[in-house]
């Protein structure tokens, strides 16, 4: 692939029209999944975004669109990519700055340089793990090369102290992430993301703070859906959901409760 | 502490009077915990099954109460408990083994003993990150000075092929407890028990096969209450965990739903 040209691409809206984003027709098109990672990020105006892994822009220019003046910046290891990313905040008035590395193999003035936040959403299947496809783009955004345990690697060492991972990944390599955050953040979270009451969890958002200390808190999941199966065509997404995903509103974060001592029986 | 006395013990009802125990009326006294524990276990008749620090023996004799013909082993540190353990295999007509040793340093005949299913309820805090108890037994049974990872690679090491662990433990030391599954054993599965709908979870079971290699699965959760705040005296537990407690029933474990390919909007 050397390159999209226009007939490539579509142009769609995100959060209501309140973003646009230019997209492969075919290859990695972003779903929902960057929308909520976005949405989950407690970011303040004025502080500073590392989006790793950022494809065409979607998870940090969503958040660029919901929180004012924040200083994003993009990490995308594909040039076409990479370009599409500098075009889409180009296209929604964001400040995008997007560096075009391999993020086991970051150029040394990103080494230099430490942010309020860091955000991925890693691809989601390993490499070799599913059936190849065809197109290159497509295939390393859904099966990367880099082990999600350097990901987090990445993240907490870009990382200010006191900074924020939030990360989106498939729910069954939970495990993987939480191993790999051990010894490197701390007051580590999982929301898991269920498609609908009763049913297993998907996807989580894995939150983790560097230098935390705080126990880690597995919440409850959030819902997505209305109903316990899907029985209509067209959106059945919870409305607190709908906010999120149209109007640009926070993915609802449990808030911290006071931990109570544990009912042991104990006399 | 030189052994009980009666006067030191009380004779306690579980299962709904399925289960009598006697227990230290001022020390480590089992509460729901090791019933849910024993509750989820998937034992057949003529499975073996070691519980790994057995204190008084509930988690094992609770299982022994609701499946039958089961070769039942107990491990446990202190004299004392292991006693109890083995006056309430007694005292229920259970032919309970309880083996006193430190499940660091295992006794030889045990160590080459394989079982079909491991259970373990082990202490809920590190020892010396909580206030001293003043005996000794409720501190060691509270705080044990082993540590987790322990556990799990004893559990792991004494599991036959396609053996299975169940373990209760709190919430927030899931990273720990999967960080030491992580090449020990496989097929993990994590079911929280939340007090009431929409609160995160307090405690977790963990489900383990020895050799297994499903994709990890996180289930919603388990709600041990009605309704979403506490509202009145009494029992409040939700009919199908009354069930668990006061009828020997097994706890509801969400069934295997076959893998949904996740919606990426790929094109």
């Amino acid at each position: 692939m050397t390159g999209f040209t226009d007939d490539d691409l579509s142009c769609d809206a995100f959060l209501g029209g309140r973003l646009h984003l230019w997209q492969p027709r075919h290859g990695y098109r972003a779903g929902v999944d960057p929308v909520f990672l976005a949405a989950a990020v407690p970011a303040r105006g004025g502080q500073s975004v590392l989006d790793l892994g950022c494809g065409a822009g979607a998870a940090g220019l969503c958040l660029g669109a919901r929180v004012p003046s924040l200083r994003l910046t993009g990490l995308e290891l594909q040039p076409d990519y990479a370009a599409l990313a500098r075009r889409n905040g180009d296209r929604n008035g964001l400040d995008f700055e997007v560096v075009e590395a391999d993020l086991a193999q970051l150029p040394a003035d990103l080494r230099q340089r430490q942010f309020d936040h860091v955000i991925a959403n890693p691809p989601y299947y390993r490499a070799g793990a599913h059936s190849p496809a065809r197109d290159s783009g497509r295939r390393i955004a859904l099966g990367g090369e880099t082990a999600l345990e350097t990901w987090i690697e990445v993240a907490a060492r870009r990382l200010a102290p006191r900074g924020v991972l939030n990360m989106i990944q498939r729910a069954d390599r939970l495990p993987e992430m939480l191993t790999a955050c051990a010894a490197r953040l701390g007051s580590l979270e999982v929301l898991p993301l269920a498609p609908r009451a009763g049913r297993g969890a998907e996807l989580v958002i894995l939150r983790a703070r560097k230098g935390g200390r705080a126990a880690f808190r597995l919440h409850p999941p959030l819902v997505l859906h209305e109903g316990v199966r899907h029985t209509r065509d067209g959106e059945s997404y919870r409305a607190e959901i709908t906010a999120v995903l149209r109007a640009a509103a926070p993915l609802p974060w449990p808030e911290a409760t006071a931990a109570r001592p544990r009912n042991m029986s104990l006399s």
